[in-house]
């Protein structure tokens, strides 16, 4: 086989519903659509012009079996696919290592990192693909179709995309967090949430000029007591806000002074 | 006095360095720099073609005295200007109340929301200002001048103004620090920490789009018990890493599903 020129997704969900279609921009062919949720699937196939897959305990006609599922659900589909496959089966997750899929398929793994909603269109453009395989030859054919979509691909073990994911939890999950906690002090306060837009994205495009370390300023790392102290009476005693605020100012502070404070 | 056309500047420190160039560039008048550090003020002086204040302790003629010293000096060398001033005399911190300066002075703050890099070129026109005077035609000579730089104007409280500064610590500080953490993971792992920039920029962006509450995703938000563990293992027993992915963990299962972990 030279390349991926048919795909079978399997999972209509989130991720299915972004990539299939664009995957169909390519001229990919999308060879059928398997769901257990059975409208899911219909809505997913004919969207992409592709028929329904009845039995996925039967071989699938397609160079790519795309495993869109959640990840507890990886190891459990996997296992209903027949030996007698001859596509790659790659599953598209960032926390489950490749060995979820069991090793008498041609087992690979196609990690879009990217927070998808379910409303907003992507720019693959800009997409870092995550692709592992167990020989040079899958991968340069996953990288392959990775590439109609994004210029980022990235060739990296289960190790380390199980630390990459972890990585986008504190980026993405946690980041969200601190700005969730700032747009809830800013309608107590009733000041528009619009006002701290300018700093966010100050802050991420910084991140993209140097280190975060770098980057660093404000009352925990100056270790202006005082505004510390103002803050914390702001927050009042027992909050989680405050527990929060405490341990975060805790660490840039002794990332910064090296002390207690 | 009809608007604001002359500035003397107190402290010339990063701030000052930014925001005096960017008066002199719409045409006012920097009347006099004050500084501590000799050098600093001379440097200052010259890039704006000033005087130097030799005496604090007396009227310093300008339409405008912007204190830009920090946060814990400013009560102390507000108290040091002479109540014969007929500028009004605002400071320009977020976290400092208005009535740090004395009040037989006309009094002001003039804060510009951002965080100000010694290195990193300010796009003055989307940084946000917040004003406080004790009358309106201060408020409105103040807007004035901010109105020069930015469309962004915020007429705020003391209270307002320290919710605010707060509610930007979350939202830079600690974000900041979330991608430190996560450059850390991936140095750790051999990955080049640009595979995150585009992830924290949609993050970003998602922020402008819509509340950070409804942009939330991962295995927290989803309940998704296998993969924190597997973060958990990850990250080992007794890191600050650890403890603080447990607290944002929870706190964001709690947001999403109401129970404890």
């Amino acid at each position: 086989m030279k390349g991926i020129k048919r795909i079978a997704i399997v999972g209509p969900g989130r991720v299915a519903n972004h990539l299939a279609p664009a995957f169909k921009e390519q001229g990919i062919t999308i060879t059928g659509i398997y769901g257990r949720d059975a409208e899911e699937a219909t809505r997913l196939s004919k969207k992409v012009e592709s028929p329904i897959i009845g039995d996925i305990g039967k071989p699938i006609g397609a160079d790519l079996i795309l495993l869109c599922v959640s990840d507890d659900s990886i190891a459990e589909i996997a296992e209903q696919l027949s030996p007698d496959n001859k596509a790659i089966v790659a599953h598209t997750s960032g926390a489950v290592p490749m060995s979820a899929i069991p090793d008498h398929l041609r087992r690979g793994v196609f990690y879009p990192l990217q927070s998808f909603s379910a409303d907003k269109k992507i720019v693959w453009e800009n997409v870092p693909f995550c692709i592992e395989a167990e020989s040079d030859d899958d991968v340069n054919s996953l990288g392959s179709i990775a590439e109609m979509l994004s210029s980022k691909i990235y060739i990296l073990s289960s190790e380390q995309r199980k630390s990459l994911h972890l990585a986008a939890v504190f980026a993405n999950n946690f980041a969200n967090l601190m700005f969730e906690f700032s747009e809830e002090l800013l309608e107590k306060a009733g000041i528009d949430r619009s006002i701290l837009h300018p700093l966010i994205l100050e802050t991420a495009n910084k991140v993209l000029m140097q280190k975060a370390s770098q980057s660093q300023t404000g009352p925990a790392s100056r270790g202006d007591i005082e505004t510390i102290k103002a803050h914390r009476e702001l927050l009042g005693e027992g909050s989680n806000f405050r527990v929060i605020y405490d341990l975060l100012t805790q660490e840039i502070y002794d990332r910064n002074h090296h002390k207690k404070l």
